[in-house]
């Protein structure tokens, strides 16, 4: 029987080909109950290793010992599709030589897939394994359910350490990756805290801005004519987004509607909407909460997809494609319909793009909702201080105060105009804004790149500055 | 909603970047009651195509419409890991031009992974999809189980086209394939009969001295020390190898031993030991009748698996090397254990290696059992007439006469002599065969190159020549 177990993290990076100067992988499904990436990131440490870039699909702030890591040189580079306040306020303000490149979940397979990313030794947590390293997220003490995207990097990374805590006897039944894309296997004592997997913004809102918005939102997915059998729709997980699934199922089930698949980060309010029937699937490349974890386990209508499969742009086609409506955030907005998702107004680098350029990309109908304010700055403005989903990919505005669509996207405007509905055009809600707040203070900044995003395509999207001292 | 549904093949060819000289492929699941290569062929050959080259994973009786196609100079190369003797005469005879190039089911993911093999356009039957390319073999009316060997072609093809005769809505709630990979999808009315991929030998033999090579085999397996928990056990569909089995199974459950695994083409045999609890998952690269079909469909201890990781040399590690024993047959074997499945004692194709030369050197023991002659011909030659699987992967030879066990596994030998086994030295028991046969008439070949046997590493391991006239 052959075994590709090592004893502990040390022993198992020792046996890899790891060198100065390579990049290892991460991703993110235990979210800020992760344990894995700095358990291996001290390992790295002690081991002496410099120069290293680390690659995962998102950093959240239990992950600060990184900061350690990029001040002592053995960090040296960093690639994600997200990142955490706590990171990127220091990476704002210039720890790091070298920019953050960031990419959206789909751009990060793609990229790996058309080689122009590469990975020498992938580090992949999971919740269930077996010595020759078949895997799993979803059954196991720290289930975290999906562990969509560290497909790709099983799939295309030159060496694949599987680290897990919980062993299971050769062959684990049923392996989300599985033995031939492993090199080594490490059991640890545990790989994180699943009850912190939950987001921090997986409650329904209860401000009344939000939940006047996501009843203009619903009805402006009504009248779309997109809310009929067959539908598919996205959300994120915050408070606004799960405020529209609250009163999209309630539409739903008043009308007798079946939609055919959610997909995306998967909640429990998804999960409900799928045992209520008004969804067939959920396509699940990462689990938001407990009550999905539970879901992706039990539930075969309930399905795991790789990250490639969900948005990449490399796929043959992805499920972002087959969206009708997907219902995202933004800090900014610009006249172009341009989003920041990036930084917030002050130019601090405070979230990423996710999938956010993906299905705004690929779906029928993106959906914008935010506020036409936030603590007396408005949403919209001249240009975005980031690029994170081009202009182009945005088809509808939503505030508080009403919607404004993309002149690009007049089969949209024509049936909302028509059900009544308060669209304007974003230049009018601009200027509605400014008369509240005022102009905002432009931000100053360095002239030196700290981040540059890449476009899920591959081309630089849009660089982040350093900000001023 | 994307769709990548075209009305028919020939559309979808059309649609397809396929040009003269490219090289088209093919799965072998529906074996003999496969309608798809032919369709897709007959199609190729109407719109005009020449020059092609046909890389399936294994070719059939069912597939002689090719003949035509080759001496229409449609086909003018032939790739596979195994030919019925159908194709195999007509190719010994000297119809193709060009080599036969012959691998093993590991070496064609291998050389497909490592780039030593192309595939342009691969079309893959399935029994379910959905018309964005999600798929799978093992529901629909013409359910055929595993889809394994197709996985690698969907991976690596340049473009892939699902045809399948049953379509459902999207998304396909369990695909085996996914439509990541897939370019384009075409619905027709069968794309075979499910009751002919039944193997032609799946039926336990009630031949005395296939019984008693049975029993010698068990009591071998025992004597092995192997037969213990946590066994992991391969044998292929013939009557003699069945027996192996329902012997195994008998023994197994009058010991109260519980085996980990049973892999590769699965059997309604292997199904009763997994509902008898003899092992306790089935991996399966391929289903060899209905029995088989349906429990992959029903039971989630019935894993399907990818021909990559069943046995590629490529894969980081695959289900081959954790086998504990693999029971193959044989038409010839030499003094240096060099096994030939590929031709008959007079030099016709009428096989080939299948998982024949990755299941012998992944496995602890890999044993061959057959008849010490057939028709007055002796099994054990000087020389094969064509190396299939290197005498160095072959531990132990098995005849009704008694056991030969190769000079490199002394490790072996020693618990079958001990147990009291009739064990001899290969030459031995040639001699016994010669004595009883006398030695067999030199078979007359000419010096043209008919057949090129792969290794699974990559290797030229040997040629299969023309036939004399």
């Amino acid at each position: 029987m052959l075994s590709k177990e090592y004893s502990d993290i040390k022993s198992a990076i020792k046996a890899s080909p790891l060198e100065d100067g390579m990049t290892v992988s991460f991703h993110h499904h235990l979210r800020n109950g992760d344990y894995v990436l700095n358990m291996v990131m001290a390992a790295i440490a002690d081991l002496g290793f410099k120069d290293l870039t680390v690659n995962a699909s998102a950093f959240f702030a239990c992950h600060k010992p990184l900061l350690d890591h990029i001040s002592q040189g053995v960090v040296t580079g960093l690639e994600c599709n997200y990142m955490d306040a706590g990171l990127g306020e220091e990476i704002s303000r210039g720890l790091l030589k070298k920019p953050v490149i960031f990419r959206s979940h789909g751009g990060r397979p793609a990229d790996l897939y058309r080689g122009a990313a590469h990975i020498d030794v992938a580090f992949i947590a999971a919740s269930n394994a077996d010595p020759a390293g078949n895997c799993n997220g979803w059954s196991g003490k720290s289930a975290f359910g999906s562990i969509g995207y560290a497909m790709a990097d099983a799939d295309m990374a030159d060496y694949v350490i599987v680290i897990s805590d919980q062993k299971s006897i050769y062959p684990l039944q049923q392996s989300s990756i599985d033995e031939s894309l492993v090199d080594a296997v490490v059991f640890v004592d545990s790989i994180g805290d699943p009850e912190k997997i939950v987001s921090g913004t997986t409650r329904v809102t209860r401000d009344p801005i939000g939940l006047l918005m996501a009843d203009l939102a619903v009805d402006a997915i009504a009248a779309s004519g997109l809310l009929r059998d067959g539908f598919s729709f996205q959300t994120g997980a915050g408070g606004a987004s799960l405020a529209v699934a609250q009163l999209l199922s309630d539409r739903m089930l008043a009308e007798g509607i079946q939609g055919s698949f959610a997909s995306g980060g998967i909640t429990g309010m998804l999960v409900d909407m799928l045992r209520a029937g008004l969804f067939r699937n959920l396509l699940d490349v990462q689990c938001f909460d407990r009550a999905a974890v539970e879901s992706i386990a039990q539930d075969e209508r309930h399905i795991e997809i790789s990250a490639s499969r969900y948005a990449s742009p490399e796929a043959k086609s992805n499920v972002a494609q087959q969206l009708d409506v997907v219902i995202l955030g933004a800090t900014e907005i610009d006249l172009d319909f341009n989003v920041n998702v990036h930084t917030d107004s002050n130019g601090v680098i405070m979230g990423g793009s996710g999938g956010h350029s993906d299905t705004a990309a690929g779906s029928f109908m993106s959906m914008i909702i935010a506020p036409l304010y936030r603590a007396r700055l408005p949403l919209i403005v001249d240009r975005v201080g980031c690029i994170s989903t081009p202009g182009r990919d945005v088809d509808v505005l939503l505030t508080q105060y009403g919607l404004a669509v993309n002149p690009r996207r007049d089969d949209l405007r024509q049936p909302l105009q028509a059900a009544g509905l308060p669209v304007f055009e974003i230049a009018e809600l601009k200027a509605r804004a400014e008369a509240i707040c005022g102009l905002p203070q432009p931000i100053k900044r360095k002239d030196r790149t700290v981040g540059i995003v890449r476009s899920r395509d591959g081309e630089i999207l849009d660089r982040i500055y350093q900000l001023a001292d």
